[in-house]
C-alpha cells in the first residue's frame, strides 16, 4: 500500500520509510510557529522546562498579529512577553508591528515555509502552508512549549481524503467559493483528522493566493492539514520568495484515500456561508435579500495581493453603502505597499473604505471592526461562528473578496455580476 | 474698556453689545459637536426631554472617531447608538468608518468651522478651531444633549491671556514646540478658564496646522479656549475649505488681558513635555538619554498633512529602531489620502513603520499601541498623564512630528539634527 503526500512527509520527518494511519511517530519540525494569543501561554510552559536556549533560532516564528497594534493593556502586556522571550533566546523571526503581517500570510512570503516542510504553529489555520506541498498543522500552546525546546512533535498519521480538482473556475470564482462549496458538501466534521489532499489538472487553474486561501480552511472541515500538490506555480512562487532547498512528495500511485472527490471548478459559484458554520454554504443565486452593515477584506484567508486587486476592481468607480462601514486588511506590509503602488487603495479610499494597517483584528472579534448586537458582517475571514465578530447575537457571512466588495457597494449580499 | 476676540464673538452670539469677564450670557451656537463616548451619554440625556428633533440637523457633527473602528463590543455599541440617532434625526454630519476622520482635523477640513463661529463640542480638544479664530471649547455630555436641542448654551464670559507672537521658528521647530514651551511657562493652570489668545507678527510665520496644534493644546494650561487673530492664511484656509459666510473678530485695542507674554518664535527650540503632565517641558538639549519603545505620530494635534511631511522628511531613507514600534495615524480620510498620493507612505512603509486608518486610537489609550508596564512612548498627542496611553507604569514624552520621528529613528528621544 502506498503514501499519500502527507504520510510521505511525516514518514521522511520521522526518519523512517513506511508510516500507515492511525501509526503514532515523532516528526524532526522545520518550523514553530505563535502568535501574541497563544505564544505567551507557550512561553510559560518553556519557561518551566528550564531551558536556556530553544532547539534552533531559525526554525521558530513569533508573530504578534491577533491584537496588534496593542489594543489595550493585556494585549501589549502580552507581546510584550513574547517580545523579551524572543530577544532573550535570540528568535529570529520575531515580527514587530511595523515589519509584519497576519502570521500565515508572512510566513510564506518571507520564505521561511517550502515544500515539504512539517510546521506546527499554535494557530488553528496553520494548515494554510500546506497551499505549498507542506504538511502544517495547528497545535496548542503546550505543544508548542515542547517543539521550541525539542524539535520534534508526535503526530498520529492521518488518513487522507483526495480532492481531484478539474476544469477552470468561471470569472470571480476563487479558492474561496471552492472551498465554501466544498465544506458546504461534506461538513464541518466531514475531514476530521483526515488529510484533504488537493489534486488533478484543476490545480493549475488555481493561483497560489487561490492554494493558500483553500488550505487555510482545511481546518473548517475538521481536517488535519490540507495539501496541495506541487506544480509549476508552486515552484514560482518558492523560487520567488525562498533560498531555502525543500523536496517535492508526490501520493504513491496505490495510496490509499477513505474518500475521493470529483470537484469540476467550472461549475463552481460564488458562494456564501451563513451563520453559524462554514458549512451552511449558499450560491449567490440562492442568498435572498439579507442587508448587513459591514464589509470585512482581508485575514489569513483571504488579505493577499489577488484579494486586494479583486476587491479593487468592483470598487472601481463605486461607493461603499452609506449603511456599510468596508474594512480593508492588507495582511502584511508588503501586500500593503504593493496594494497602494497598483494603485488600489485610490479605488478603495475613493469608495469609502477604510484601510488598516496589517491585523487579524475582526476575524476572531480582536478590533478593528466589531460588530454590535444585531449587526450582520460579509466577511472574507475563514469562520462564521455565534459570536465570532463580536456580538454573541451579530451575524458573519463568509465569502471571497468578490461577493464582498459587491456587498459593500449593494448594502446588502450581493455577486460581483450585480454591480 | 474693550473686549478681546472672544469677548466680541460670545458678545454678538449672545445678541448683545457688550460683555464682560465673569458674566453669565446665553449664546447662540454654530455647532455642537460629540464623539464616540460623549455623544452616547448626550443621546441618552436628549431623549429624556422628548424632543423629535434637534435644534439644527447641519448643526451637530457625531464624529465616532475614539474607539474605531470598533475596537469592541462595547464600542460597537455606542456607536450603532450614535448612528440611529443620527439617522433618526436626520442629522447630516455623522461620520462613518471609510468616510471619517479625528474630530478635531476632520471638521475644519470639511468647512464645518469658519471665523466668528461659537462651538462647542463634547470633548476637550473642542478648543482646536481657535486656529480658524472661532470660539471653541470642550464641554460635558449633558451641555452637548442641552445644546444639541435648543442651540444654545450658557457661558461664564472668560478673561484673557494675550501671547503676542513674533519673529519665525527655526527649522524643524513647529506649533508644537511652541505651545510646549508655553505651557511649560505658565504651567497647566496656568490659563484656568482664561482665554489665550495667539496675536503680533509672528502668527503669519505659523502655518495653519501650526494653529491648529497650538490651539488644540490650550486646554492643557487649563484655557477656555484658545485662539488666532485671523490673517490672510486662515482666509485662504477658510476659502479652500467652506463655503460658509463669516465674520472676524479683533480685539479692540482697549481690550483687558490678565497677562500679556511676549514670545519670540525664534528662540523656541525643540521642546518635549516629560511624563506626567503637558508643562514638563524640556528643551531636546536637556532631554538627557531616555530610550523609547513606541513612536505615535497622529491625533488631533498632529496627524494633519504637514506633520506627515515633516515625520516623512525626517524618515527617507532611515529605518525605525528595531526596539520601537513606529505608528503613524494620518487624522482623516483626506489627509491619508493625500500622504500616500505624496509618496509618504512608501517612506513610512520602507523605514518600517505602520500607518493606520483614521483613529484617536492610542492617544487616550483607545486602542492601536496601547503601551504595557515600564513602556515609553513619544507621541505627537497632547496628554502624557499618568496610563493615558495604557499601563499606569508607562510613560508618554509628547513631542512634534520631527522629534517623534527622529526619535523613532534613534530608539531614543532625539531631535531631528541628530539624524
Amino acid at each position: 500500500m502506498g503514501m499519500t503526500m502527507t504520510q510521505k512527509i511525516l514518514a521522511n520527518h520521522a526518519g523512517i520509510d513506511k508510516v500507515v494511519p492511525g501509526q503514532l511517530i515523532k516528526a524532526k519540525l522545520d518550523m514553530v510557529l505563535g502568535n501574541d494569543i497563544t505564544s505567551p501561554v507557550a512561553i510559560k510552559e518553556f519557561n518551566k522546562i528550564g531551558l536556556d536556549k530553544v532547539f534552533d533560532k531559525n526554525k521558530i516564528a513569533i508573530v504578534p498579529d491577533h491584537f496588534t497594534p496593542n489594543k489595550d493593556i493585556k494585549s501589549a502586556e502580552q507581546v510584550k512577553l513574547c517580545r523579551e522571550f524572543s530577544k532573550k533566546m535570540e528568535i529570529v523571526n520575531f515580527f514587530e508591528v511595523g515589519q509584519m503581517g497576519v502570521e500565515h500570510a508572512l510566513l510564506p512570503e518571507r520564505g521561511l515555509v517550502v515544500p515539504g516542510d512539517v510546521i506546527i504553529g499554535a494557530d488553528s489555520h496553520t494548515c494554510t502552508y500546506g497551499a505549498l506541498g507542506a504538511f502544517s498543522t495547528g497545535i496548542g500552546s503546550t505543544d508548542m512549549a515542547a517543539g521550541m525546546a525539542t524539535g520534534e512533535a508526535w503526530f498520529k498519521v492521518p488518513e487522507a481524503i483526495k480532492f481531484v480538482l478539474k476544469g477552470k473556475p468561471q470569472k470571480w470564482v476563487g479558492g474561496k467559493d471552492v472551498i465554501l462549496h466544498i465544506i458546504g458538501m461534506i461538513g464541518v466534521d466531514g475531514a476530521l483528522y483526515k488529510s484533504m489532499e488537493f489534486t488533478g489538472d484543476g490545480v493549475n487553474a488555481l493561483s497560489m493566493d487561490d492554494r493558500f486561501s483553500m488550505a487555510n480552511m482545511a481546518i473548517e472541515a475538521g481536517a488535519k492539514n490540507g495539501i496541495f500538490e506541487v506544480d509549476e506555480k508552486t515552484v514560482e512562487y518558492v523560487k520567488e520568495h525562498s533560498i531555502r532547498s525543500y523536496t517535492v512528495y508526490k501520493a504513491d500511485e496505490d495510496a490509499q484515500y477513505s474518500e475521493v472527490y470529483e470537484i469540476d471548478l467550472a461549475e463552481i459559484k460564488p458562494t456564501v456561508a451563513f451563520p453559524h458554520l462554514p458549512e451552511n454554504a449558499r450560491t449567490i443565486d440562492k442568498v435572498g435579500d439579507i442587508k448587513i452593515d459591514q464589509v470585512v477584506i482581508g485575514s489569513c484567508t483571504n488579505g493577499r495581493i489577488e484579494d486586494m486587486r479583486i476587491a479593487a476592481q468592483i470598487l472601481k468607480g463605486q461607493k461603499v453603502s452609506d449603511n456599510v462601514r468596508c474594512i480593508i486588511i492588507p495582511a502584511t506590509q508588503k501586500i500593503w505597499k504593493q496594494a497602494m503602488n497598483e494603485g488600489l487603495f485610490d479605488i478603495f479610499i475613493d469608495a469609502g473604505a477604510a484601510v488598516s494597517t496589517p491585523t487579524c483584528g475582526p476575524c476572531l472579534g480582536g478590533h478593528m471592526g466589531i460588530l454590535a448586537k444585531g449587526e450582520r458582517a460579509v466577511a472574507t475571514t475563514n469562520r462564521n461562528f455565534v459570536g465570532r465578530m463580536g456580538h454573541p447575537e451579530s451575524e458573519v457571512y463568509l465569502a471571497s473578496p468578490a461577493v464582498a466588495a459587491a456587498s459593500a457597494i449593494a448594502g446588502r449580499i450581493a455577486g460581483p455580476d450585480e454591480i
